[in-house]
């Protein structure tokens, strides 16, 4: 008798499930709902975002790297409230129930899971045109998660890595580029600012992780702050492969190419050691790229959007 | 210059979203997570579903019931764990912004959001195949949870409602029969049974909510719980509906029709008066159908479902 389809996903998420103990998790899969227990004198943490084939990713991207990147997109999001991964529940709609496709998602799932420290407690199997759904709970001391809101004039504005090489791997591999190129590998392998998140607790006064291009996620923060955030083009840090490029192109990319999942945040002046001192600690770049001013939106010098602007109904209205 | 998609879609939502502190909500919609506190010595229930359109209803219900039930389903998860609805999330995916379908829709889901005491808090909003997935959290007082594992031999099972009717009402419908026709308004309009699942706390052994069909159902709280389930096809509250169809079309539809979002649990025999009178009080028709006893798995005597089973991929893996 064949195994039906449900045992067989049920089997191959089963090891992303610890529910134990020292998870807080009293009750995981397998009932109408999980039980779950937060640490006392912490805040909870939530965040959803779906993943369309097609959309927000290539249909051409393995099974292994989609599982990752339906996580890593949702841990990015606790990575820039400064908050500790807990649990997470998963929505998966596929259009049938191949063997090969779900071992090598939920190794991709389960890798990131693991390194995370985040246990997949629900999940919900549909059959359907393929898409992901995640929801991400996390926790911080209460009172102290990293918002968009904080934002002060005289504030440094600050971002991880190198935003848009993750973009210039995208560009490459829909050339045909194989993903071991390493722009590709940047697009294919995003991953969440998890450490460094949390280091900036206590030390950043707004934050964000840039999914939709640095500029607009700058925009952002300028926007729930109140303030104006002023991006010095000269300060960016462009990856060789960027710099390669002409300016134009280097800057766009850099600026409004997404899918970067860095940490953009600002910063009093005062706390620059601290931050540079956490970006050496973990091993991540880290450069402050402009300031925040009075007044409203978020600009570069010498580069001007399309006026068509980057809004793609694929992206999302996040919370 | 015309909204944008984005702006569009906020919109609609935003009257769902009162990001007030008596619901706990330090933070709602609009930054990369929602902040949330959970009252003191309280355990977290968390559940999350996908409705595709065409696998969990028919592509032509109205967007006002699609919103309805996007939520219903979810909510009858929280209803079955006792628990009080706290927040919800919701993952849209849709072909295109049309507003008329969205207006129709929030007001649908809205309605029920309300009337539940339940706070949208986060969300994302996809371009795709139509799909909704809802994440919702609720709290029940550390340790009362009801769950599906507690049944015990010597318990009575308990069904509310008039299991069988939904899916006469789906057949009705795929018939051409109008909404109006009370079995078609009981699929197309489920009631979560949240006052009940409460009432149900310190009462019931374990609880499941009536999805995949009546004698699944009851399996599913048989197998988690190590017991037996015995129904009895002549305790079974048939609705008038089903009683004129043949006695075997009757049956299976009861018994395996799904989609009632009843409320099916186990009780000791010294708890029957109570479960009457909470019955009695919310005016909820609720009967005892069979016992719990030694052994496994779960059967009504004059009843055999179809060997191939009822199982079906666009059923869910619920946690």
């Amino acid at each position: 008798m064949p195994l039906s389809e449900f045992q067989l996903i049920a089997r191959y998420f089963e090891s992303l499930a610890p529910a134990s103990p020292e998870h807080g998790v009293v009750l995981g899969i397998g009932d109408d709902a999980a039980i779950l227990q937060l640490p006392p004198g912490e805040d909870l943490l939530v965040s959803i975002d779906t993943l369309v084939s097609g959309v927000h990713f290539p249909p051409t991207l393995s099974p292994r790297a989609i599982g990752h990147r339906a996580l890593a997109v949702n841990l990015s999001d606790l990575a820039a409230m400064g908050a500790r991964p807990l649990w997470f529940t998963l929505a998966l709609t596929l259009p049938d129930a191949n063997e090969a496709w779900l071992a090598a998602f939920a190794e991709g799932l389960g890798t990131l899971a693991r390194s995370s420290g985040i246990a997949l407690v629900g999940g919900d199997t549909t059959r359907g045109p393929l898409s992901i759904t995640i929801q991400v709970h996390g926790a911080v001391a209460r009172g102290t998660a990293l918002r968009r809101d904080g934002a002060r004039p005289g504030d440094d504005l600050w971002v991880t890595g190198r935003p848009g090489l993750s973009a210039l791997g995208l560009r490459r591999l829909q050339a045909g580029v194989p993903d071991e190129d390493p722009a590709c590998a940047v697009f294919v392998w995003p991953e969440p600012r998890l450490a460094f998140g949390r280091a900036l607790v206590g030390l950043a006064t707004a934050a964000i992780d840039v999914s939709d291009g640095l500029l607009a996620d700058a925009g952002h923060i300028a926007e729930r702050s109140g303030c104006a955030i002023e991006i010095e083009a000269t300060r960016l840090p462009l990856a060789e492969g960027l710099a390669a490029l002409g300016r134009e192109d280097a800057l766009a990319l850099c600026l409004a190419g997404g899918d970067d999942y860095e940490l953009c945040f600002t910063a009093p002046p005062s706390a620059a050691p601290s931050v540079d001192a956490a970006a050496a600690r973990l091993g991540l770049p880290c450069r402050r790229i402009g300031r925040v001013t009075e007044g409203h939106g978020a600009r570069c010098a010498g580069y001007s959007p399309p006026t068509t602007g980057f809004q793609h109904f694929g992206g999302s209205t996040d919370a």
